[in-house]
Parts: C-alpha cells; sequence; structure tokens
C-alpha cells in the first residue's frame, strides 16, 4: 500500500519498510527541542531515565518564552536549562540576545532539515514541516524520553492533502491560506491527522509562507503539516544548513482520508475571530460590519515574525503613523531578522510609526508579557491563537491576521483592508 | 539671610520673599507626574478632591515601568491612567512605542524646564535638577493632591554644596561621579537635603552626565540635585522646549551645611557593591579583587539609558562580541534615543555583538521585567539601585556603575575596566 509523505519518513526513522495509519512505531529522533517552559519541566523526569543525553548535537534547548527574563521564577527556568545545556555539552543552546524564537531559529541556524523526525515540546513544532520534515509537538515526558533514548513512539498519522493551485494574490499570504483552511475544516478538521500540502501552488509559496502555514496546521488539530521539498526548499537548506538532509515523496498510490483544495487566488485577507482559529472571516465580510476598533497589535512570533512579514508590515507603515489609541508591538522572531530590519530601514518605518520594537521573544503571544491586554481590549495579532484569555485578561479579545492586515489596523484603529492602505 | 538656588526657586513658587530651611511652606507646582505603578494608585484619592485636575496641561502620565505591559495588572494599571488621560484631556500622556522612560521623556519632549517646581510620584524626579528646577519624588497622596489643587507643602531644605573641579578624564562620565560622591557622603549623607552642584567643573559636564548626577541625588538621601543654569543647560532647553522658563541663582551669601568637593580629574571608573550605592569602590580596586564573574549586564534606564550613554556604550562593543557566559539588555530610555540608535550604526553594534535591545522601558531596573535575575546570578547595571532583591531574586547581586563599565564587563564576563579595553 502506497504511504504519505509523512508514513514514508516516519517508516525509515523506524526502520521499516512499510507503515500504516494507526500503527504504533518507535522512530528515531533528529532533532529533540524543548524552551524555557517545557524544559525546566521535562529536567527531572529525564534525570530518573538518564545521566547523558542520547547525542548533545540532537538535543537543542531555546530560552524564548519569558525571555529576557519577565520575573523570577523565568529567570529560574532559563537558568535551568542554560545549567543543564552546559553540563551535557549542548551544540546548540540559543541564548537572549544571540538567537530568537525557537520555530525561526531553528530553521535560520540550519538545526532542521528535510526528511528529518523532529520533536519539540512546543506545540507549534509542527512549523520545520514547511522543510519537508516530520516535526510535531509532543508533551514533557516525551520530551525527556526523547532527550535520554532518541527515539520516541507515534500512532502513525493518516493524511488530509491540501492541493494548492494557482497564485497568491498581492496583499494575501501564507497566513491568510491558512486561516481560510482552518476556517473550512475547522478546529478539529484534521485531528492526529497529517496536513500534505500538494499542487502547483506550492511552488508559488515563499518558505516564509511555507512556515506560517505548517506552524498553525496544529490549529486545525493536525499531528503535522508537511510540504514537498522543491528547489525553494533547497535553496533555502544550502543558505541555513550545513547538515545533509533527505527528500521524501508521497507515493503515488498513498491513500487519504481526504482532499482539500485551496485556489491561492482566491484566498482573499482573512481574519480570525475570537475565540478559535476556525472563525475565519475574509476581510470584505470584517469591512460589511460596523467598524471593530482596536487598542492593540501585534507583528511577530513564530508564525508571522520572519523578515518577510516585517517588510509587509512595513511597506503598509511607510510614512503612516499608528493610530492614537492604538499600540502596537513589533518582535521580530530572530536577533538575525532584527538585524536584517535594521539593514533594510524597516526599523526607522516602524519606530517613526510609533510602534515598540522588541528584542526576539514569543512576548505577548500566550500572554507571557511584551504587551499583556486588559479586559475590554481587542488586539489584531500575527500571531496563532485567539483562544479565551491567551494574551491577557478573560475579557480581551484577539483576531488573528496576516502582518498586512495588522499593519493597516494599526494605522486605522479599526480591522481593516490593507488593500485600501496600499504601499 | 541668603538662599540657595533651591530655596530662591521654592520661596518664588511660595510668593514669599525670603523662605528658610525648615520652614513649612505651601508652593505652586508646575508639572506634577504619575507613571504606570503610582498613578493608578494616586486616582481614588484624586478623585475624593476633584473632578478635574488643577491644569491639564501640567499634569502628566507616563506608562513605563510594566510596559509593554507585563501582565494583566500592569494592563490594567496602564489602561486606568491612559483612560484618566483621556478624560482629563491631558496634554501630554506617553504612551508605548511613541515616548519612553519619564526621567528621559520628560526633559526630551520639554515637559520641564529651568526654575520650575516638580513633584514626580517616582523617587528619581530629582533627575530634572539638572536644567536648574527644583524637582522631587513624592509619595502617591501628595501627587493626588497637586493633580487637584496644583499646591504642595514642603520642608525648605538645608544644602550641601557640591563643588565640582577640574575635567572627566577618558571613561569617566557622570555616573562615576554621582558614585564617587555617594561613597563619599553615605547613602543619607544628604538627608532632606538639597545637593547643589556648583563650580567650574560644571560647564564641563555634558547635559546628560547632569541628568545623571541629579538622578541619582536622591540615593544619597537627598530632596533634591540641582545645577546651575549654563549655556548648555540654556542650548538643551532652545533644542527641546517651547516654555518659557526662569534661571535662578543661588544668593552669594546662602547658608550651606556642608560643601563638598569633587575634582573632576581625579574621579576614577567607579563600581557600587551589593547592596547599596555608597559601597564604592574604583575600578583601581576591583581590578585588585579575584574576578566578579557576571551573569547579565543592563545598559539604559532613567539614569543612563540616554544617547550619550547608548554611544559610549557602543564604541566599547564596537567589533566585539559579548561573552558566552552573559546576557546585556540594552534599553534606550526613549523612542527618539532608539531611532537615533538606529541612525548612529549604534544598533548595529549592539546587535552584532548579542545584545538584547529592547523597546524604552524601565525594564529590569527595578525587577519588572525584561531581564529579572535568578538565584545566585550578578548584574553590572548602569541603573541607579543595586538593593537587595531590587533586580530579582534576593541572592542575586547588582553592582551599578557607567556604560563603559558595563559595556566592558559584557565583553570580558566579569567586571572590567574599560580603560583596558581601549575604543
Amino acid at each position: 500500500m502506497g504511504m504519505t509523505m509523512t508514513q514514508k519518513i516516519l517508516a525509515a526513522h523506524a526502520r521499516l519498510d512499510q507503515v500504516e495509519a494507526g500503527q504504533l512505531i518507535e522512530a528515531e529522533l533528529d532533532v529533540v527541542m524543548a524552551n524555557d517552559i517545557t524544559g525546566p519541566m521535562a529536567l527531572p523526569i529525564f534525570k530518573e531515565m538518564a545521566q547523558k543525553v542520547f547525542d548533545k548535537d540532537k538535543v537543542v534547548m531555546v530560552p524564548d518564552h519569558f525571555t529576557p527574563n519577565k520575573d523570577i521564577k523565568s529567570a529560574e527556568n532559563s537558568k535551568a536549562i542554560r545549567e543543564f545545556a552546559r553540563q551535557q555539552e549542548l551544540k546548540w543552546f540559543f541564548e537572549q540576545g544571540k538567537s530568537g524564537v525557537e520555530h525561526a531559529v531553528l530553521p535560520e541556524a540550519g538545526v532542521v532539515t528535510a526528511g528529518e523526525c523532529i520533536i519539540g515540546a512546543d506545540s507549534h513544532t509542527c512549523t520545520y514541516g514547511a522543510l519537508g520534515a516530520f516535526s510535531t509537538g509532543v508533551g514533557t515526558t516525551d520530551i525527556a524520553t526523547g532527550m535520554a533514548t532518541g527515539r520516541l513512539w507515534f500512532k502513525v498519522p493518516s493524511a488530509i492533502r491540501c492541493v494548492l493551485t494557482g497564485t497568491l494574490p498581492p496583499y494575501v499570504s501564507g497566513k491568510d491560506v491558512i486561516l481560510h483552511l482552518i476556517g473550512k475544516i475547522g478546529v478539529d478538521g484534521a485531528l492526529y491527522k497529517s496536513i500534505e500540502f500538494v499542487g502547483e501552488g506550492v511552488s508559488q509559496l515563499s518558505m516564509a509562507d511555507r512556515f506560517t502555514i505548517a506552524n498553525m496546521a496544529i490549529e486545525a488539530g493536525a499531528k503535522n503539516g508537511i510540504f514537498p521539498v522543491d528547489r525553494e526548499t533547497e535553496a533555502y537548506m544550502a543558505e541555513h544548513s550545513k547538515k545533509a538532509y533527505t527528500v521524501y515523496e508521497a507515493d503515488e498510490d498513498a491513500v487519504y482520508d481526504e482532499v482539500v483544495e485551496v485556489c491561492l487566488d482566491q484566498v482573499r485577507p482573512t481574519v480570525a475571530f475570537p475565540h478559535l482559529p476556525e472563525n475565519a472571516r475574509t476581510i470584505d465580510e470584517v469591512e460589511a460590519m460596523d467598524p471593530i476598533y482596536i487598542q492593540q497589535v501585534v507583528i511577530g512570533s513564530c508564525t508571522n515574525g520572519r523578515i518577510e512579514d516585517m517588510r509587509k508590515a512595513a511597506a503598509i507603515l511607510k510614512g503612516r503613523t499608528v493610530h492614537q489609541d492604538v499600540r502596537v508591538m513589533v518582535i521580530p522572531a530572530t536577533q538575525k531578522i532584527y538585524k536584517q530590519c535594521i539593514q533594510e530601514g524597516l526599523m526607522d518605518i516602524f519606530v517613526d510609526a510609533g510602534c515598540a520594537v522588541n528584542t526576539p521573544s514569543c512576548g505577548p503571544c500566550m500572554g507571557g508579557h511584551m504587551g499583556v491586554m486588559a479586559a475590554g481590549e481587542r488586539c489584531v495579532s500575527t500571531t496563532n491563537r485567539n483562544f479565551v484569555g491567551r494574551m491577557g485578561h478573560v475579557e480581551s479579545l484577539i483576531y488573528l491576521a496576516s502582518p498586512e492586515v495588522a499593519a493597516a489596523s494599526a494605522v486605522f484603529g479599526y480591522i481593516a483592508n490593507p488593500e485600501k492602505v496600499g504601499v
């Protein structure tokens, strides 16, 4: 029986010729990642199992959620994984001021590549599927096991085949595609399944778009999201990584639970309304409503903190100023992106417009710090979750959108259509 | 009987020809300032006294301590003063992303000028004494009274006359001068007194140096610190403010409790050891000790977050990298300074060196956020207080120093002499 792309990666890592959906397997791991929230929880479990990590080049720690340390507890947590990383001589410890948000910095630093089997103690670990890897978020017990043994059990997922056709229009990006898709299939539409993105539309998507799309596969309940490896992927890896990689392709006779088609030409700027990513409305629907006034805008995160996102936001903000009733937090996802923002003049644009530009951090995405909301406040955010209270008070409201919608909304003070602003 | 400079300002604001030390007076206020910690506490008290502030051009609110909002409580606090500012139509409300740290932004925006009587619900309100104003920190009840009535009682302070001679050598700045002085007279050396800085050395000090020195007058227990108005002061005000100002001079026969002389030529780079600003050691004394290894460096705050401070730190960091065991937080004190850092290439230097550069905020200075410390960690900080637990865990240690000492220490990983680095 034919296998999906994900199944082929899992089979190879389980050293099996064939796996099928529902099968329990044990796979070898190429990267095991934890952050400053999950790492400290995993350490005591790890210590019950092993003295040393299975491979010091494959266990990665990234203090990015509550850093620069927001309080004593987060400082203690960062310290715990820092000391662990030193004691274990880990190759990859991404320190504050020298790295960034885990899901942006791992691809950028070349830690993750195509064909790998990757786990991370963070929901959005599925991001690396953009590179043609199997990558998924796991809990702390699983991450501790992975750190100790280099192996983990998986139930082989079945898959949804998402066929992309056409080309994205101006002011529409990967974020709109994934919000559109989640709106279509729902937050449990891909529960424990792979979403395999295929079709001629893939080649029209930048790597940034693909990272954004794969990043939010979990928001449809997916075990992972994955893209085929093409010239764009290979060019990205050649630029960023020195690791060898393996290209897997789905078998022609692979079995899919479902096929969903997304015609990129027809995707509109899309906003996910509170309190679920599936509450997707097109910008046209939003414009037909009474204005939704906002108090905050967040541009950044593992979903939309890449240089392409910064460029898109800056193109809208250039020569304009943030509305007087709005606070805007711009958080480039890595130190390298932050530097690029300076070099390309984007930082000037943000600062002149009246944005607060912060050092790389997950920041306000999960209500951590750097822009937490009070009761009754509304935020347009390029992040990935708009659950109740996610970014602060339970009575605050989050509208998920692209960097362009976010930037246009910052200027107008209500959720706005970037097409109407022009660049 | 002759009056000191401070006494003359207070007499004028009390509409009296003469005041003397110890006298209780009621003075008219030119500026009444509160921040996101003290403002929300003052509002309920204010509301018992008045419906409207005494003058909407003279009551100033600055959300700078826990901003961008670090948590729900701080978001609610910022919201409270924001709504108050709107309702009262305050001329000056300094929003996140558009302003900065109170004691840097008020002079920069021209809100405070020479000869004024200023109160702020923040200890370091004494900063504006650098402009030849009487300026002091008060509690929330006093600030509420000031907001409601435009008046406040004061006990007229006696004064210490601090005579400055000579010129600062390279690698020595205002921070070293004030740490040296506090080391000499102690943290209660000027209790409820004015420190009036005079002498030919004053003209050799930049406005940035004077702000730093006046800022820390409170750390010697002073009611205020104050500088005469000279050409440098007038040039600064001409650049920043449209307000009229009045120049006061101490009478020739003014009475001082004490005269202290500081020869600027002989001031050495100085570090205040835990846990008091009076624990001043010269860098030579530090170098004679075993190395004091550090984990964090903070460059910023109302004390040392000005463009001159950024330039000095960048000159040391240029072409160098932060030591692998050290995290460095650079926090320009205002949006304008942040912008200047970009334009002058300082931001590139900080980012290339591996510093985390944050949006303007008080940040870690009082353990707020953006760099709070864990147990056992040591920080070289350009801030103003090294009390037990001030920047995090009660077992963390703070060494106060200039931007140059801080930058040199960041490179070496221990408290280091900037003279040995060279620029």
